[in-house]
């Protein structure tokens, strides 16, 4: 395409990008009257910012705080400023998540980062960071992790980001083409986007009855390229997916897109080796073709073509040796079947199952949103300052459940739901 | 030029784009080894932060932090937003600004809004915003008022203040020629910049102790556009310009550029008629031929050929009926013969005298420092949620010192110093 042809495809593509700003705040985020919403967000997408807080103050929202970043000033001050300032999240960043979060304002978070924005970055830095903010600011935290603040993630088009993705074509086409592909994927491509993610809602309806109605005392993963991995289930898990919902009974969508039922195992039963299926970006950072091996839970041996470096710094953290989620997803997703790899957790995590090390979900536990954190690490949920999600989802994946009485039943069949 | 040729033309000045950032950040901000620094900029500026912030690392700051605004984003909250919620400034903006300023950081602010960005919005809203942060935020205040806080005011250009200096040229030659003009009216467009301020700086002394000597009871001021007005000076006042002093004895530059020597009148002796020279722009909007007529200090009639209301917002503000500042600047300066209006006060108000309605200084009063809000306003300091100038320097301006013995002696005659 032509500079010139991308610039009026892109201009011919600017209401439907409206229509996701608009899902984004009234799926997303359930933003209505009197709403409070908070975008946080890269300087460089500051036209989409400007569209979502149109459509968040047409929606009703009350006010709208934007929270600007910027990758490249990020990356000046982790190349400048050592570990033990980092550790300290200023005083006036508490107060900012923690009142926002106390007032009940839905937090919606941009994604657009460049996945080589912080090569190079000892990667101990952006995770210190993370770990001190995730500390410190509790009823931000825990505000989204026990369902009192909505919350929501979507991905939208930069260039280094665009361009990572679609290294052959110019900037600004590749910028058009990552438009496409997120408004595709995200259900978002329609005439009605919000009905569309209605219908998609109702999907996973089926899946979390069939998957919580047999409470499954394990699931067990077997793959060619060398995993061989059983969980260990908690009694009284809840398999979640698709709407989220606080409280109070508001239904939100914490991902745009989501394909993925997902629920937290037993933190203390992993045990064997499971292999990656797709690249791992993390704090800029990307890691390939890694493992981990699994005793009781705990990490005890893990390795990647590249990026270890990132693997060990995620470990270190508090609970970061151990399972937070295990999530089911066909490899028959339009993210997988887009063929596109985003080089972002949001939509790579959807093309695959997946697993995360660190924090695991209080909601997936019946009773789990009253307990405190030492009631739900005594239930098996794991509790730590990270949660990162991992791809591992072969093409030939096949999953057992195995019930209490030692039944093996058939979840997934070469990736992709036994009964599709 | 062609945009070609415009690239180069940018791209030749980097270098010295990068001068211009080390002085904004060793002489405006006089960071130096464990400094901190604020930086205050829209986001469509970030190229230079980031130079900003690399200069400030290399010159020893032991953290740095950016605070992004956005003119369209503010224009969408104040288009949707009512005046009262935006009468309340948020609990983490209080901690912000005065836990940094607590801290002792140094805080620059970065201007390079669109003159008109703010058009149609009713004006009372962005004041609204910034009374309430003046009244709330007052370590942070009071630490630039009274001298415990560096803090610096730069220009830096963009797309739109560009096409609105240079309306006939491209948006990319009218960026490249504002930065040209910028550098050079700074006294940054040498090879030492630095030097060039030392410099600068000494040429301040001289008249700074010509007018301290003298101790005028009054200013009378006549030019043939209508202007006549007598301005009564506090017993004690000091005249300032040129560097800054912080209480520890810190040198620093509050504006760059700067070419005004200025002192704080009595607010309560006042008389007469005064026209504006150039128009002026405040809160995003633009006043023109506008005067103000004075009685024992207080504004009792005034008007403009546009923007009136803008006026009534500045004089309906606590303590904004009366003056804080007169400020001389001949029109031999690099700003007044560069011929640009820059619509913009830091550069403009450097292009000729003025005055302004709102807060006066106490570091214009023989120990003013040391004295609380009362004890100024009875030695004749204005105090105010405002301070807005205004420019009053035609090209015949004649201004009288009135002694106490009633000698008339010309300060300025025809627009520039007597004795120059």
């Amino acid at each position: 395409m032509t500079d010139q042809e991308v610039k009026i495809a892109l201009d011919a593509l600017s209401d439907q990008i409206d229509k996701y700003a608009e899902l984004l705040v009234k799926k997303g985020c359930a933003i209505s009257e009197g709403s409070q919403l908070v975008i946080n967000a890269s300087i460089e997408i500051a036209d989409f910012v400007r569209r979502v807080q149109r459509a968040a103050y047409a929606a009703g929202a009350e006010f709208v705080t934007v929270i600007w970043g910027d990758q490249e000033s990020s990356r000046i001050m982790y190349e400048n400023v050592d570990l033990a300032r980092l550790s300290k999240t200023p005083s006036w960043k508490i107060e900012q998540l923690n009142s926002l979060a106390e007032q009940g304002a839905a937090f919606l978070f941009l994604s657009s980062d460049d996945p080589n924005g912080l090569k190079g970055i000892d990667p101990e830095k952006p995770a210190a960071v993370s770990r001190a903010r995730n500390l410190e600011c509790d009823v931000f935290r825990n505000g989204m992790d026990f369902g009192k603040n909505v919350w929501c993630i979507a991905g939208v088009p930069a260039a280094e980001w665009a361009k990572v993705i679609f290294p052959e074509l110019s900037e600004s086409e590749a910028i058009y083409r990552l438009w496409v592909a997120i408004l595709d994927v995200a259900h978002a491509s329609g005439e009605d986007p919000q009905s569309a993610w209605e219908t998609h809602n109702a999907t996973f309806e089926k899946t979390k009855r069939f998957m919580n109605s047999h409470q499954f005392k394990e699931l067990r993963y077997e793959s060619s390229n060398g995993t061989n991995l059983t969980i260990g289930m908690n009694p009284g898990h809840l398999w979640e997916g698709g709407a989220g919902k606080t409280q109070d009974g508001t239904l939100f969508f914490p991902n745009i897109p989501t394909e993925e039922v997902f629920t937290t195992p037993n933190y203390r039963k992993v045990n064997g080796t499971v292999h990656s299926a797709l690249p791992l970006i993390h704090a800029g950072q990307i890691v390939k073709n890694f493992w981990f091996t699994f005793k009781d839970g705990e990490v005890v041996d893990y390795g990647a073509e590249q990026g270890k470096d990132v693997l060990t710094s995620i470990v270190s953290q508090k609970g970061g040796k151990y399972l937070g989620e295990c999530a089911l997803i066909s490899k028959n997703t339009p993210i997988r079947q887009s063929g596109i790899l985003f080089y972002d957790t949001l939509y790579d995590e959807n093309a695959s199952c997946h697993l995360a090390l660190g924090m695991g979900f209080p909601e997936c536990l019946k009773g789990g949103l009253e307990m405190n954190s030492d009631e739900l690490l005594a239930h098996g949920v794991n509790q730590s300052t990270t949660h990162v999600d991992f791809m591992i989802g072969a093409d030939d994946l096949n999953i057992w459940g195995i019930s209490d009485d030692g039944k093996e039943i058939p979840i997934f069949v070469n990736g992709q739901w036994a009964w599709e």
